[in-house]
């Protein structure tokens, strides 16, 4: 069996930062399963992102989580969008989040489904919302979503409930640490700070690096080809790889290593370690005649009239790319191959889905086509893939974050046919506890505090 | 019968200001009866003031009104108190308002009480607030609870939420009008302005005008002297009064004149007009020899060495007061002897109430004496008798708003023993409407936005 240590480092390890290691490592000498929460707001199509491929670092034994489908926040995020709407992209998310999970795969059992409606609209939650609110400073709950929620000129109240709404999770979630995108950092500093102040403890907060959108700059809600949708065909999915920015030798801004570092590897290496007779490693063979990959290999790459490449860990692989022993066409090539066959069993489990079908006909109807006007002013001093515009129809001139909504064509199946944005909010418990009376919990905060 | 505009004149006499009349003009229209929500969040001691007496405008046999206790609001003000000290208060608050309505009179079967926390921390309610600070800009809910909510150099999340909650009140009480001090007009066009936003109807707002303290400023929660308590005593009452500032020939900033104005005149009137054979009027005689008053008198000022002066209306006691035909003494003198008598039947009836008793040293321990320190920034362009600070007890050196709490002698029965500030919040239902369930409220607001 493994030492505390061990685990700790299998669960840490391609992370980009861990807040409160203390936290993960006392649960874990406890010998129960650490339970994590892990959010998303229903609100634009899911799309690959590292917060969703990265859940393979989730695979550990030792951890259960919890998946909430954020309906309150993705209602607020589409507030003009009637109810049902969010209803249905609750649905849709759990089909398209179930399918990804199988195909990673991370083991289904683990993982449980919460609606967030379910939790935070009840009396105590609110009640503790209303406590956090009146402990929290304006200027502190504007600081911690300041990387998250969109700063605009006239920002709403809702992006400044938002980060306490996170807090409170936790605590509802009965988790042992949160788990998202580095973006989220000050969300979870923040989140750190005030659950004690409510007479709650603090958790742990692992972060995973952000991906850069195929185009370059971050993933956009507005360009599909800025992003893979999980329904993307092979041939759309080969039509946006060949389109990516990848210049040869450069290693900055590189969506497609990126992938390969966060996404691709990742999944290779727990396939690797499970030994799992049915997903495969994207280790490729090349050439007729040519050796077969060493041992420990998680990537390989096939090259054009030259010797496959084989890598065990990502740094070699970079640094070939650098020194431009990599084509971009070679990278191109085997990230599409890659994706394409870590996506297939999701394609096919929606083919045979009629329910999936519908469900998705209803969350995001065809004939609704956002025309995106670009933000005039965005803090885009964060590379994030994430997005985060508390209301993406929202239509005020004055606002620098416009939308307009009309009727439009059909987008081809598979794409952003809504064009809304992604929200970031990424977050997983062996199961939801019951919400702490109010009484209970005032009187918790009331021997903390006194 | 009265006419629809004769009704609406008694109604809306005496009151400072009043935005949608037509809403008013259009229920009696209606031949229903009005109802009005005016609400007081239960925290320090309840004191007299406008928003209390002027309750005799409700005498109209057209209005039906609900008074909330809002304990979550009071909560909030209260964040380290235990919530049992809040419910103590709402039982001392409905034992001083039953006792009050009495005394003026105003029909108490008219009268509705309702907990906040019954209807504010439902799914629906807290569903509409997340809908409303999704729509409503932190610049829009700073600038309405301005005049209402202390503005300091770190302001609490909540005292953004607070208008919000109070508009939402309106709908959830299903009322025609809300009620209040003048310093609710922000609050109350910002109502106006966000509810048809959610898809709910405008209501008319009522204010009456503010009361200055006894001590010449406005009515201050940490000085006693400025204000009137409800049990204050005969003695404490004449002491208070002999104290007061009331220069000779100077109207302005005078707290007698407007006492007189808005609580003893407006009294006085109703009973007269209802020939109330329990409560009588303001009216007295002078020396023996003197005319009985004239016909029509409402208020009447006994002078030393003079004969007395009688008046139908506040003016030509105002100008008389002016011209210093009123001694500053002979109105002191008038006013403790109006109040006394106000005041004897509320003071009865809790010196026969043991139950009342009981909540009263349960809601406000004598123990916990408040030693204040002043806020070294606060806006004080408003003349209110009002006091707002969300966190009366927040103790931090960088925030204006310090209020130190710690053991102190008890202080006398019948003074502000915690020293905590009077909330502005004035606030009326025939009865509670069922909260509208949120899918339906939502059809609403899709309605009116899309």
């Amino acid at each position: 069996m493994a030492s505390t240590e061990e685990t700790f480092t299998l669960i840490t390890r391609n992370l980009q930062e861990v807040l409160g290691a203390d936290i993960i490592r006392s649960v874990l000498a406890e010998g129960r399963p650490l339970r994590c929460y892990w959010g998303t707001a229903p609100t634009g199509r899911h799309f690959l992102r590292a917060g969703c491929e990265r859940a393979s670092f989730l695979h550990s034994k030792t951890i259960r989580f919890s998946k909430p489908l954020l309906d309150v926040h993705a209602f607020l995020d589409n507030m003009k969008a009637p109810l049902e709407l969010v209803a249905h992209r609750v649905k849709y998310y759990e089909f398209v989040l179930r399918a990804v999970f199988k195909a990673i795969p991370v083991p289904i059992e683990k993982l449980k489904f919460v609606v967030g409606s379910s939790y935070q609209l009840t009396k105590e939650y609110n009640m503790d919302n209303y406590r956090l609110c009146a402990t929290v400073t304006e200027h502190d709950a504007k600081k911690a979503g300041a990387e998250v929620v969109k700063q605009v000129s006239s920002p709403l109240l809702s992006g400044l409930l938002y980060p306490g709404l996170q807090a409170l999770d936790e605590e509802y979630l009965g988790c042992d640490f949160q788990f998202g995108g580095v973006d989220q950092r000050k969300i979870f500093t923040y989140a750190e700070l005030y659950l004690p102040k409510l007479g709650y403890k603090k958790r742990a907060h692992l972060m995973n690096q952000m991906l850069p959108g195929l185009t370059g700059g971050k993933m956009s809600a507005s360009d599909p080809n800025s992003k893979i949708d999980f329904l993307d065909s092979p041939a759309q999915l080969k039509k946006k790889l060949k389109g990516a920015f990848c210049e040869e030798g450069n290693v900055e801004n590189n969506a497609l290593l990126s992938f390969v570092k966060a996404v691709l590897m990742p999944i290779s290496s727990l396939r690797l370690e499970t030994q799992d007779p049915v997903h495969k490693t994207f280790v490729y063979k090349g050439q007729e005649g040519e050796e077969p990959a060493p041992a420990g290999t998680i990537f390989s790459v096939p090259r054009r009239d030259q010797s496959t490449l084989h890598y065990a860990t990502f740094e070699p692989m970079e640094e070939d790319f650098r020194n431009k022993l990599i084509h971009p066409g070679d990278l191109k090539a085997v990230v599409t191959t890659a994706l394409t066959e870590l996506l297939e069993p999701v394609q096919k489990e929606f083919e045979n889905s009629k329910e999936w079908q519908e469900v998705t006909n209803l969350a995001y109807p065809a004939a609704v086509t956002a025309k995106v006007v670009k933000p005039k002013k965005v803090n885009t001093s964060h590379g994030t893939n994430y997005e985060f515009p508390f209301h993406p129809q929202r239509v005020d001139e004055k606002n620098s974050l416009i939308y307009l909504l009309g009727k439009g064509k059909g987008k081809p199946k598979g794409t952003d046919a809504t064009g809304e944005a992604q929200t970031a909010l990424s977050t997983a418990t062996e199961e939801v506890k019951g919400a702490p009376p109010a009484a209970a919990a005032l009187e918790q905060a009331g021997e903390n505090e006194d």
